[in-house]
């Protein structure tokens, strides 16, 4: 219907609303019962929906070229799932379902159609493994690439079944879901065109361009009564410190218990560690609770779960690194303190 | 609690959210139903409220420094008013309830943090007006300007009350709010630093960058029973056209219908026409009914409501421009065939 191969500033805007809509329309899997409640799509004023969830929720993230990402070590299509991951990461955090998806997009008017379809295909992939519905969004003039992704969910019942970083309390076990550092060194092997054995690369790149958020585990978490929980985006000892700074409390963790991939381990043989404790993009979530309720969830889970320290009391947002002998972990100023300290 | 006499980078990212969420809790009504109902508000991973509306929408905008937007004609408390009156014109050209709104904002490291306290300002004014609830978002380093607000709100009703731009059929009149143009003469005015009288200037300066959306007016003309609407951002024609190509059919304007404020007309005497079919921006609501409905519409309103066409078979997308004795509309070549032709 369209030819791909022009420049958006040749198609203009409305007609690159058409050709998203189009796709969206001919990509969406008919049985999602979000895509069933829209009443206005894609291309009016505003988007609408039945919806008579009691509790709903909302967050967004925005992606800069040159800052979060470089379109030399990422695709398009990557691109776009990877917008959306880090919004469905957020609502998997709060234990939530989500919903329905607006995409901002400015991008300069010489981008080409089919980067923009490609992007916008990683996005549907995405959304349709989650039934989330892709409703509208705006299109923009700009000298570079920014993505922003608004995306909305349901709560899985009342006010209490809800995840959140302000309820963790001294005596809770930390706990994390997956494997930490394996985003970090993709994004590493990407950058420094490092080669390693083929499943190895491929495992590495799966981890920083399309990550998979914990969308059923956060559900999971919340059905068994787990209170506090974040998504690991900034990095497990920053965002571990976010947690404790919003409930007041602070956290030690073990070092040696901290989840790493073996491929990881056997492919960034000098610090795994580092990579795994302040990398960041994981999209893993850490969650806190009783031990004999993350025992109860480790069996529930189809993913691997790792406890790796428990909540303290002490001065709110500090994070402690101990080794397996209880001596403070030598970080040797590898600088996580500028993590522990942020939003002191 | 915060020094405001600092660059954001030195502030860091937490910490500014932290002003913000601050800020927020501080300037909002206590008394307003959208805030009584969050659950969970900026600072966790998505934000959370109770809802028992059986309609949702949801739009989003997105201003680009240097496109949308230079900072040498709007002031920063000006720019947050704006982000967000965009999006609030937007739920209102639906019929609909503005409720909860998130804020992503990429900006360069060395903004001044008192310039975001003064964008937050002007944003938190603008919602409170209207109980919308600042409820959340995101902060990114980027080397300009972008603001992206997402927004929220519920349907007065059931499927059927609510405004769309595919719902005008011929012999439909077509009838605007307020007065066209004052908007873009505005911007013309602080470009080309031109020099009216006070009052003048004091009126463009607002049509322009603290523009009112039409949320109370959008709500009346959903329940009087209108079905078809847009708000004017792109300029007169150009938001007919959509409507006409979303709802297959055609348009005629008289342009000597067209309303123009005396001020407007008073101030760029040479071509205020020009500026109130194609200037844009202007945010007010331009919606199609039968006759009687318009006449009704038009005793409950608090503002001017104007019929300047009508509804017609024809190609669709079709805008037509006639004079009061009913001949073509000489445009002298101003380009406002692009306009119509868009989406084509």
């Amino acid at each position: 219907m369209y030819n791909l191969a022009m420049k958006v500033s040749e198609l203009g805007e409305f007609r690159l609303i058409d050709l998203l809509a189009d796709a969206a329309a001919r990509s969406k899997p008919a049985e999602a019962s979000s895509w069933q409640q829209v009443l206005v799509g894609i291309g009016d004023d505003a988007a609408a929906w039945r919806s008579d969830a009691p509790v709903q929720l909302a967050t967004t993230d925005t992606l800069v070229q040159g800052v979060h990402f470089t379109l030399d070590t990422i695709a398009w299509e990557d691109l776009g799932w990877k917008a959306l991951a880090v919004n469905l990461s957020d609502i998997a955090a709060m234990g939530a379902v989500p919903r329905y998806a607006l995409l901002s997009l400015a991008l300069p008017g010489d981008s080409e159609v089919e980067d923009m379809a490609a992007l916008y295909r990683g996005m549907a992939k995405l959304a349709n493994q989650f039934g989330v519905a892709l409703v509208g969004g705006d299109i923009a003039t700009a000298p570079l690439v920014v993505i922003t992704v608004a995306l909305w969910g349901n709560g899985l019942g009342g006010d209490d079944l809800m995840l959140t970083r302000s309820a963790a309390v001294p005596g809770d076990r930390i706990a994390v879901t997956g494997h930490l550092g394996s985003s970090a060194a993709g994004l590493k092997m990407l950058r420094q065109k490092l080669r390693f054995e083929p499943e190895t690369t491929a495992f590495l790149k799966e981890a920083h361009l399309r990550p998979h958020p914990r969308v059923a585990e956060g559900q999971m978490l919340a059905r068994h009564g787990v209170k506090a929980a974040i998504d690991i985006s900034d990095g497990l000892i920053a965002d571990l410190a976010h947690v404790c700074r919003a409930s007041k409390v602070a956290a030690r963790i073990r070092v040696d218990r901290v989840p790493v991939h073996p491929r990881l381990r056997a492919s960034f043989k000098d610090d795994p560690l580092g990579l795994a404790l302040s990398g960041g993009e994981d999209y893993e979530l850490l969650f806190t609770a009783r031990r004999g309720l993350i025992d109860r969830v480790k069996k529930a889970a189809d993913c691997p779960i790792s406890i790796i320290g428990e909540i303290v009391r002490g001065e709110p947002g500090t994070v402690t690194l101990t080794d397996e002998a209880g001596k403070a972990f030598d970080w040797q100023g590898r600088g996580w303190e500028h993590f522990v300290s942020t939003g002191d």
